[in-house]
């Protein structure tokens, strides 16, 4: 593992110096590669599925899917290269000129779960900009990220760069967490779990290096007096069904006592859906009893837990309590109390009347994400190219001495 | 200790939701209490002196270092609010608009050494950025900091805010440190170390909570063979000698061979100061030896090390080894020389033909500093009120769902 750790330094100091035209061929190449060993790809996810007990939908890769992450490759290189970048430039009235310049972080460790496409979404990201990064993958996607990665190798040394800018740690043992928490000897700048709460939470409480948390979305939609009857239906419906098994996925609907007349449409709406609720919308809408740790639930499946509240004020405080700091939305009308939910709110993303499926970097505008970040330093949100940069200021003078 | 944390997120709520006012007239009081009680201050200061072995510099508080902590309250005060901040806003295609804002990052733990002002320069910043402090003086300058911390309180206070929004560490022994250090039962969200390297260090491992590191400053001057002799001679002089005791004052000459020319000049600007050499430059100029343990030392005295290097490339290795990652400076007059060494050094500031005492906030502008953050995540340079917050993102829609 130090030895990983020493090579990616190497790696990191060859993506720096780097031009952003061969970040670029680097990353076309990846996706190249991986669309010429997209079969090498489905065989062995097909072996991981056959392993799998649980998070089946994370983990497959359909030849569709193997697709969408090599096109998605090909999104992230057509992104700008952000290193060197001018963030902000100014004169000082003594002349100094100051710009505030983009800088790759270093070397980053990756560790995830369940997701074998987090391969090559992390890698891409990490190349466009200039970080080496070490991915440690979950036992249970091994085999899949890989085969992938042996594509993204691929694609670096065709465009002249170290394969050691993205490396994988080779198995699926603990051990290997244990030393990427401990930083390798000082070579790693920062870790970024993605995955579950007992990972994310054990990674930040242990390790010896910064961690830009994906902690998992408990994420609500709050439905007030004042909202739009369809509306509210169809954003519930989205918010928990387009696809359940995403971290801005709705878990918990807070309903206005003001707006529970609403709740047999919204019910309707939310088909195929199980309902969790408090006795006051279980007596609307027939459901199952929701109990306590339905609040700090995380489903990832066709299930919701509905609670009645009697104001924003009691919406607020529900999140501030159960949330996970990812993405709320409120359905209202009414611009005042819409405002004053969406400044008490402190989660990275607070939305009024839209889905909270709009919690993803490509549809913030980004190009690409590496996961929703829920912690409060240096990235919060969508984590992008842009916000895996550090900065440094460039001052240019003519001679100015301090006085 | 888990009181401390309890109490300052109460403050840290009371100060999220006041208004830019309030917290602006909690600043302007503080300073108002702060001079009203400079005699106690100075008294406390005496105590401190008294039984201080060094830094004396550093701790010093007469009438008018204590009139200019009051003033850099003013100064603060005077600051734009950063809390609500829209750091940017777009539309998206589908007519979602989102916004950009910033808000406190919430509890933030402040372990210093030496320097009493401190104290009241880090309240003021938290407050403005509407995050609560604890605050954690080292014991050689406890006496001074709860003088001035009583001023704080005072300011607070009289606004209408709680006291528990800005908090001491009552004694001055280490367990308080380890408190720190284990997150206060999760109720801090950033510790902030500023001091040596041993604190610093120390922090950086063994902290549970993430850390902003303000390192020493190891800061290097790099005398180029194009320099003009007589700005390279001044600023020279200035980068060592304005102010020695400084975190930005250069500790070593990198001087190019083409410019050991100039190397007399530069000697008799440093009248005064005490040379350390390699043999080259001791061959030129009679000084000291220069042992390896030189080209590590934050002197923060009249003393200069000076190391002769064959070219920019070779002042690039030397400051990548041996550096804190804090502020470097190139003297030449060759514009493409300049350009390579500003690109290449990784440092939080790198200068061009200017003294390398410009590191800090008010010199860039921005207004104050709580200090010079050396690590890369989060904040980098000078950290004022706008790096001390983070943001959400505030999405308005009228009814998007996500396809």
């Amino acid at each position: 593992m130090l030895a990983l750790g020493r090579d990616a330094r190497t790696g990191a100091e060859a993506l720096r110096a780097a031009t952003a035209d061969q970040r670029t061929s680097a990353i076309r190449g990846m996706a190249t590669s991986l669309r010429a060993r997209a079969h090498l790809v489905f065989e062995a996810n097909v072996a991981d599925l056959a392993a799998a007990t649980r998070h089946q939908d994370r983990l497959m890769l359909d030849p569709e899917r193997i697709e969408a992450v090599a096109a998605g490759l090909d999104s992230v290189a057509a992104l700008p290269d952000p290193v060197g970048a001018e963030i902000a430039r100014w004169q000082r009235p003594n002349g100094l000129d100051i710009a505030r310049v983009r800088t790759p972080i270093g070397v980053i460790g990756m560790i995830y779960e369940a997701r074998p496409n987090v391969t090559a979404d992390a890698a891409a990201i990490c190349v466009r900009s200039g970080n080496a990064v070490i991915l440690r993958p979950g036992s249970d996607c091994l085999a899949s990220s890989r085969a992938i990665h042996a594509a993204l190798a691929e694609g670096l040394e065709k465009a002249g760069l170290p394969a050691s800018a993205v490396q994988i740690v080779p198995t699926g043992d603990r051990a290997a967490v244990g030393a990427l928490l401990s930083g390798l000897g000082g070579t790693l700048d920062l870790l970024i779990p993605r995955g579950g709460r007992s990972l994310v939470e054990r990674i930040e409480s242990e390790a010896r290096v910064p961690v830009l948390g994906h902690l998992e979305g408990v994420c609500h939609t709050y439905v007030h007096a004042a909202a739009d009857p369809a509306m509210a239906a169809a954003i519930v419906r989205n918010a928990k069904l387009r696809r359940v098994s995403v971290c801005g996925s709705t878990e918990t609907l807070l309903i206005d006592r003001g707006a529970l007349s609403m709740l047999p449409a919204i019910a309707q709406a939310l088909d195929g859906c199980e309902l969790r609720g408090d006795a006051e919308a279980a007596a609307i809408v027939p459901m199952l009893p929701a109990h306590d740790e339905d609040w700090s639930a995380e489903y990832l499946a066709p299930i919701l837990s509905i609670r009645t509240v009697s104001n924003w004020q009691e919406a607020a405080s529900h999140i501030a309590r159960y949330g996970t700091g990812h993405t709320e939305a409120i359905i209202t009308d009414d611009a005042a109390t819409a405002e004053a939910f969406l400044a008490a709110v402190d989660s990275a993303i607070v939305l009024w009347n839209a889905s909270t499926q709009f919690a993803d970097g490509g549809e913030f505008g980004f190009g690409a994400e590496i996961g929703i970040a829920t912690g409060k330093l240096h990235a919060r949100g969508p984590v992008g190219p842009e916000q895996l940069t550090s900065f440094k200021y460039v001052v240019r003078g003519n001679g100015q001495v301090r006085p």
